[in-house]
């Protein structure tokens, strides 16, 4: 046993300024009368009696005094909610795992009710037997358990003309991250007796009313793509896509049919409203890059920002943050406080996991003074996360999808934060 | 790429007998007509209009036809919901991951209300400066993230003396597996100047009218123990200790303090109420074992099981379940049809975890004749899960608690499943 910190850092420092000893502290900006605590002193009315039961809350949902932790909608972004998006509290979030509840959610024609016994999954096209499956029936093949991010491509797109929305939660907020349980695509496609060579695609498409349909070439099918009905360990969400929903790693939300109905195996392309209209981008001259289907390497810091304030004095201060990669594992976090001149590697709270969300920390002493944070992610390719500036160059300002260039918070000298642009 | 299977074996057999090509199949015993399946070839009402906006469900809940995958209580079990236990309904989950809804909860007196501007963490006993912490203060530490089982001690507990509870919520539902995100408790022990040497204690103090409070050796103390606020990402639901609880990795779970208020460094153990009366192992003779903190590697099938029996007839059939150690990680899990006179290794859907919930496959065909389903689990240390009968041959009968021996199901030709004794 060592009495050494783990960290190899003394945290000591902490107490002076910012801890009284032996009574109560005054934190998080709350001015205190000097004397005994009565919350400490004084037995309190949750020690006085009894709280609820075991049978209060059968599934529970979280307590009131976090009420302000929800999915919100940006109105003014889209005609009608029916299809919408609406965007994960990440600002308020820790670790890596998006509970269910508060994971975005997009849809086209709305969040539609498809009970397991009405539920059909078709699989034809080029192969030997056309086949349905039941659920029933999807649920006795081989299943795979993996944590991936999915997010939408539109994330971040309205930045790209400049500072826009004031939040994490809107800026960065479309992706979720959870534990996916279901059988591979591959698993399917060869039970049908499906033509697997390179050169075919296969086409997926959802029940609700917009028939939503993405075209997936064969070598992505066969790679990690499952077909799955649980995440988190629980039965997807009415929201993403009850019962069953596509999970494509790494690669655009809009690709993860949710109430996949059919997998069609073809010759080429269906080329469909969501890859032609949609979900292409749009380049400085007019025309458009297709199949940009992978999510390069982004990062946002996820507190401090223009939600999450700094709520105390200069001091200790913690930094965090998510990194992501649609090509594979996050290596390295750098974290800017002066809008890109200097840079400091954050600590990863966990060795990267392949397409999945990494925490990032920078456990830093704030001087009081304004700063300008940024996050640059790299990822196992060598990627590094570009700035506004090289993005525009490439891309010029007509995009709408794929933007995963660098943000900047404004943190002012009284901890709040605002969205602002340093390209 | 190829053509082969990932898994190396065909999967093709399914189709002979289980599915029909090119129609509807008859799954999940479900007869149905020849012909077309109208749920294929009518339109049908989730695809003839919207379904909700996005901001039908600011904070998300299960789908209406998940109802049942809930929470449950034993009423005889204790006097009082208040003071009670209710179950994870693991029969229903996949995957590791439980989400905080209907993961199982544990009170002495109820789930109280505190809200974290009232919330304080005093650090005193042996120490150099006695501290308190407002929830603000906490969040100014270096944090850590961490997937971790949490499993009640008596879980499993009424199992002694036979096969008593029908169904793998009930016989082995006190555990939950969440990602904690927190702040070690070494930190704070340092912050405060303790005394960090290996003979001296922790004694560690839940805010409820319970007064809930366990000692604590300072090796575990200064080992791996989170003052945690955040389980899968979001705040901790009130249940489940909001907005601090302790987490200390592989112990019984009541050790596992919620509305932490006080962390005290002592010379030795205080013997309270929860490590004399409570939480000790009466033996054979009538002497009690205490300090029994870690969990032993455990595990059970979930599915079948006798709240999940198997809806179809003979053929492919996936058997799976939960493995778990206090010690560390998860190596292998074997799984045995015919009450443990042979058995086949299962398949770990990803490596085992320290201290978390593995989950393992078994991907059979079933012959469609009865089964005494069994599992049984290994940990690093090289520790093999006991039967009942080399468990009792220690403890004698006279237990409650750390009951972590073989669970056997009795599966029927119709598929119903049933708790039964295989010594």
């Amino acid at each position: 046993m060592t009495q050494d910190s783990k960290s190899g850092t003394s945290r000591r420092a902490f107490l002076r300024g910012t801890l009284a000893a032996g009574t109560a502290v005054a934190g998080a900006g709350m001015a205190r009368a000097a004397g005994p605590d009565p919350l400490i002193t004084e037995v309190q009315p949750w020690a006085q009696g009894l709280g609820d039961g075991v049978d209060a809350t059968p599934y529970g949902l979280p307590i009131e005094f976090e009420s302000d932790v929800i999915r919100r909608n940006v109105p003014w972004l889209t005609a009608d909610p029916i299809s919408s998006i609406n965007f994960t509290p990440i600002h308020a979030l820790d670790g890596t795992i998006t509970p269910q509840g508060c994971a975005f959610e997009r849809h086209h024609s709305g969040a539609i009710e498809l009970a397991k016994p009405d539920y059909r999954l078709m699989v034809n096209g080029l192969v030997e037997k056309p086949l349905v499956f039941t659920y029933a029936d999807l649920e006795r093949f081989p299943r795979e358990n993996h944590v991936y991010f999915c997010e939408c491509a539109a994330n971040t797109g309205m930045e790209w003309a400049g500072a826009q929305l004031n939040g994490a939660q809107f800026t960065h907020g479309m992706i979720h991250n959870m534990e996916y349980t279901g059988v591979s695509l591959r698993t399917l496609l060869e039970e049908a007796g499906a033509d697997l060579s390179g050169d075919k695609w296969v086409y997926v498409e959802g029940a609700d009313a917009s028939s939503n349909g993405r075209s997936i070439p064969m070598e992505k099918a066969l790679d990690d793509v499952l077909v799955a009905f649980k995440a988190n360990g629980e039965a997807l969400r009415k929201e993403h896509g009850y019962p069953v929903r596509l999970v494509v790693p790494g690669w655009e939300g809009n690709m993860w049919v949710k109430w996949l109905r059919r997998i069609e195996v073809m010759d080429g392309p269906v080329e469909s409203r969501e890859e032609t209209s949609k979900y292409t981008d749009v380049m400085e001259d007019g025309s458009a890059r297709k199949w940009t289907w992978v999510m390069d390497a982004k990062s946002v810091v996820t507190s401090p920002s223009p939600q999450s304030p700094i709520t105390h004095g200069a001091g200790p201060l913690v930094i965090t943050g998510l990194a992501w990669s649609g090509h594979g594992r996050i290596t390295r976090v750098d974290v800017s406080k002066d809008g890109g001149m200097t840079w400091e590697t954050a600590r990863l709270a966990r060795e990267g996991e392949n397409k999945a969300l990494t925490r990032f920390y920078l456990d830093t002493e704030w001087d009081g003074s304004e700063m300008l944070l940024q996050s640059r992610a790299m990822d196992e390719t060598g990627y590094v996360q570009p700035t506004k500036a090289q993005l525009r160059e490439v891309r010029g300002l007509n995009s709408v999808y794929h933007n995963n260039c660098i943000q900047t918070w404004h943190v002012k000298e009284n901890g709040e934060a605002e969205n602002v642009e340093v390209s």
